[in-house]
């Protein structure tokens, strides 16, 4: 249960954990994070438990573990092997969202959804044991319907002076590659039915107990292209291929085998097969047509 | 010659094209598109030779080629192979800023640097021949100043109505992972250092006649990490790598061995060797270690 509630709107209070619960929006009566690593998290309840840090839109969640059961006192370092830790890596790591929810006067409050832009093990000031810290940035819809970017949104909040949070020096926030990554119904479709395995190389990348891989576009979406967001128009691709295929060097021929800048591709040292078409997955022709033509002639 | 010219500012004429050659604004007197496929564009004359549609912030430039010599009617399709085609597809996929110049009355105004954000081979409407056609886009220096993706500009330009090219539908643009590539000096030195080749995993992907990579900050600039943008904190990687890396699966030893989710690396299905390092690069091993404790403990 991953995104929004049907039927439930931002600002709702619940006057108990167990109301929320059974609303469906903190499926847990006592654990702050709902999820699990191979999963990632549904949401979270920022109660006061552990030190955060909340500016509302933006706030430092901070995971659970080291504390000693009885005294509550930390007696440990937090790891990101924790359940609800290793959830919210993967909601990071794949672009998910999360719901929050604040412990207000009145009871639970459900805030909307966030996304966790990093996270760190880091000594909250003069104590001995690490937590796990997560930056999460609340989505805004109106903002997200135009798909702008996250990191547009943490830009233009550097106009805010109440929001000292990682408030980026200009030059700082300099990169040579940002990867917006956005889970959608579309990607996470094709991305579950290849098991993040790469359709062209074949390459799984494991992290943690999870894997990452990329929905890409067959026909890409932009401007000159005007492709379809349809599980037919996309490919289930590691980075490295997804690269290649989007430049127009990695080109899928009309029998399905790959050319690599022309010759026939080496991937990963060896001569790459067809692309491997798992067969619930109908691929578009006509998207392949157009990549091959956008870009080969 | 790449990037802004030092003591030439936006919107200068100059009367002839000698007069921009001679300013190092457009170093060709009858080229539209100055460089190659090895080093990307440096600058592109919109003279209206070909049919270019501009609306200031957004235009499709269309390539070179084709042409009769002497009718300059169109006899043949036009390639990317072609050498100023070439150089700006080098630009679109290492995120380079190419000068515009425009022809106007009085002469060849400098229009200020634009991205090279998509292309396409494309039939023009009702000709027989296709043709290289880029969309470039305005880099805006206020809001590149904070870092905001070139993307958020494109979104923010949506509510303009008079802004017909690639007007994206909402919906349109949903994307599960978008590469904001953004040149900059410092990465410029690490991957021209590596020639490339990632530093863990030894891949080099060909583009063409160029290749691909990815500078990849050490200890990350954000909000919680507040890293720095310096050579010794990056990292020359390929884009699989470099994604393990950030998510905290890929961690570099005290040794400089790699450790790949606890266990010692295997990358590209062989054992990695430790980091390959050249020696004109020195890297900050705090940074390595704010990494490895950011992530591992």
């Amino acid at each position: 249960m991953f995104g929004e509630i049907a039927g439930v709107d931002e600002g709702w209070i619940y006057p108990s954990r167990r109301a929320a619960y059974d609303a469906d929006v903190h499926r847990a009566l006592q654990s702050g994070i709902v999820g699990t690593g191979a999963t990632g998290a549904e949401s979270v309840v920022l109660s006061g438990g552990y030190p955060d840090i909340d500016e509302g839109s933006r706030l430092l969640y901070t995971g659970h573990g080291g504390l000693d059961r009885a005294t509550r006192n930390p007696i440990a370092h937090q790891t990101f092997e924790a359940p609800g830790n290793a959830a919210l890596e993967t909601s990071r790591i794949q672009g998910m969202a999360v719901r929050v929810i604040r412990k207000v006067e009145a009871g639970y409050r459900y805030d909307g959804l966030y996304r966790v832009e990093e996270s760190m093990l880091v000594y909250p000031e003069g104590k001995p044991f690490k937590v796990c810290r997560f930056e999460m940035v609340k989505i805004d819809k109106t903002v997200d319907a135009l798909y702008t970017p996250i990191e547009a949104v943490v830009s233009a909040e550097v106009q805010h002076p109440d929001q000292p949070i990682g408030n980026p020096v200009p030059g700082r926030r300099s990169t040579s590659v940002q990867r917006i990554i956005r889970a959608t119904k579309v990607s996470d479709w094709v991305k579950d039915l290849y098991d993040n395995t790469c359709q062209m190389c074949g390459i799984r990348l494991a992290v943690g107990k999870g894997a990452y891989s990329e929905g890409a576009h067959i026909q890409a979406l932009g401007g000159l292209h005007q492709g379809e967001d349809r599980v037919e128009n996309m490919l289930c691709l590691c980075p490295n291929c997804h690269v290649l295929f989007d430049a127009g060097a990695l080109v899928v021929q009309e029998d399905r085998s790959l050319q690599l800048n022309g010759a026939p591709a080496v991937l990963n040292g060896k001569p790459a097969d067809k692309l491997h078409v798992h067969n619930l997955h109908i691929i578009g022709d006509e998207f392949l047509t157009h990549h091959r033509e956008a870009h080969q002639g």
